[in-house]
């Protein structure tokens, strides 16, 4: 019989993704490959059904069709129970955003960190790794937390409004990376914390269009630390702004958001995506967002 | 924000449809036009699903971000009861192959009708439409009858080895078109009613590479018939190459499985699509499935 030319249904799953920019990159990364491709958004929200559904979605997304999803909020953790096969960097996190039906199996893996790692390696070469700040420790940072250990920070600080998430992280950490230090510390500390590093990372959403602000006084950085943000909305953050303007090498967010989706798509069809066009799309497609200028 | 471009995600739900052509027709069909576009088989066999679950399956392609389903044996009746309108052409039949999701609602159509209608037009133009015998009375005949009736067939007799299954077909059929008319008979009445009859069309099984044979004694043709076949594995059966050799015109099988997907195709898309060159794909893929022959 004939040879069907292979292709690819992905979707993804999560609350209020219906203008995630994940679906165009995938898309527009494949078109270029000459691979068919199509990615749909599942927004909980526009469907009406619970995170704890998540299980179901998959189920009947194998059984119609589908060779992968992208799991977000808030069903990177619900989906584990539902997975046959967990990536062992996705569970040492507890959370999964990219799943695989494998020959009717569902295979979990964690591209957020992945992500993160790839544009650390990429665009901070050399970047000292000895003491880190790490503001934030929700479920994006503590995928980024885990990617800075895998990519040899010896002491992690991590900072959060919520002491006692902090601590819970930092231990988790501690128990996946037992030869570092990974120590909780208050929003207070930071003004000691920020000069001193060598690093300082944000994973709060405080800098987006809707959290306008900075996560800590820029002010303290003198130059010598890179800076990681993971907004994205914009990628220009007031703290990437800062940083640059303090002569800091920086990663800004739009890194993750790309690196995330490039790993998943390697993961989905076992080819190596182009980082560097995606990245570009991404950009432009940050840009039809802005809102049109003023008529003059 | 950015314009994403149209795309289409439709399934073909059926039980032993791996192999189907429906999905390479539409997915070629599309790809001609530009059209990004993906159709995907969902075998209830291989998923282990009932026919029962056809409207579990089309909420969750709803909420999949499905745009359409065909639907095959066994849910063509079963899904009646999970749609939200039905065209008047496929409730006056029962059964339904295509359907839309439309803002969330599900409506349903049948293109088997329109779509063998279509071929006959096509083909056998100006065919004498007096008396019209017919053998088979199934799903597929069901369709048939209809559509030749609509093609302005004034007396259909309608023949199956299951007398009481013709005769209700030829009662539902007299309730459609009042003014016809639909007469069961049985196989023995054939020696006198094809001889006498404008065109004689086969909706059984029979003349399939797994069915050899032909519906009837192909003896009876004189040249004088028009003769339509359903049976397209192969497209040349015993009965098309047996009514060629007496001199009849013959419409074969490829037209309506063709001419389904044609008008599938043209509902799901509003797009009008070029039948010749759907036909032309149609016969290649099925070129495509001949044993190979034996090395010289």
């Amino acid at each position: 019989m004939s040879t069907v030319s292979e292709s690819y249904l992905v979707g993804l799953i999560g609350e209020g993704i219906t203008a995630s920019l994940t679906p165009p990159m995938h898309e527009a990364e494949a078109a270029h490959q000459g691979l068919h491709y199509l990615y749909r958004p599942v927004d909980l929200e526009v469907v009406g059904r619970p995170g704890t559904d998540v299980g179901a979605l998959l189920a009947a997304g194998r059984d119609l069709g589908f060779n992968a999803f992208n799991i977000t909020h808030p069903c990177k953790q619900l989906v584990l129970a539902h997975l046959d096969e967990v990536a062992p960097e996705a569970a040492a996190l507890g959370a999964v955003n990219t799943v695989l039906v494998r020959d009717g199996r569902f295979v979990g893996h964690n591209t957020d960190r992945s992500g993160f790692a790839a544009g650390f390696r990429a665009e901070l070469p050399g970047a000292a790794t000895d003491t880190v700040v790490q503001v934030g420790t929700g479920g994006a940072g503590a995928a980024v937390a885990a990617a800075l250990l895998s990519e040899g920070v010896a002491t992690l600080h991590l900072v959060d409004l919520d002491p006692e998430r902090a601590a819970e992280r930092a231990a988790a950490l501690r128990t996946m990376f037992p030869d570092r230090q990974v120590l909780a510390a208050a929003p207070a500390e930071l003004a000691e914390l920020v000069p001193a590093a060598d690093g300082v990372v944000n994973t709060t959403p405080v800098g987006m269009h809707h959290h306008p602000g900075t996560p800590f006084d820029p002010a303290l950085l003198d130059g010598t630390q890179w800076v990681a943000d993971v907004v994205y909305l914009p990628v220009a953050t007031a703290l990437v702004t800062a940083a640059r303007a303090a002569g800091c090498r920086v990663l800004d967010g739009g890194h993750m958001a790309v690196g995330q989706a490039a790993d998943a798509f390697a993961l989905i069809t076992g080819r190596r995506p182009d980082r560097a066009r995606m990245r570009a799309h991404f950009l432009s497609l940050l840009g039809e967002r802005r809102p049109a200028p003023a008529a003059r």
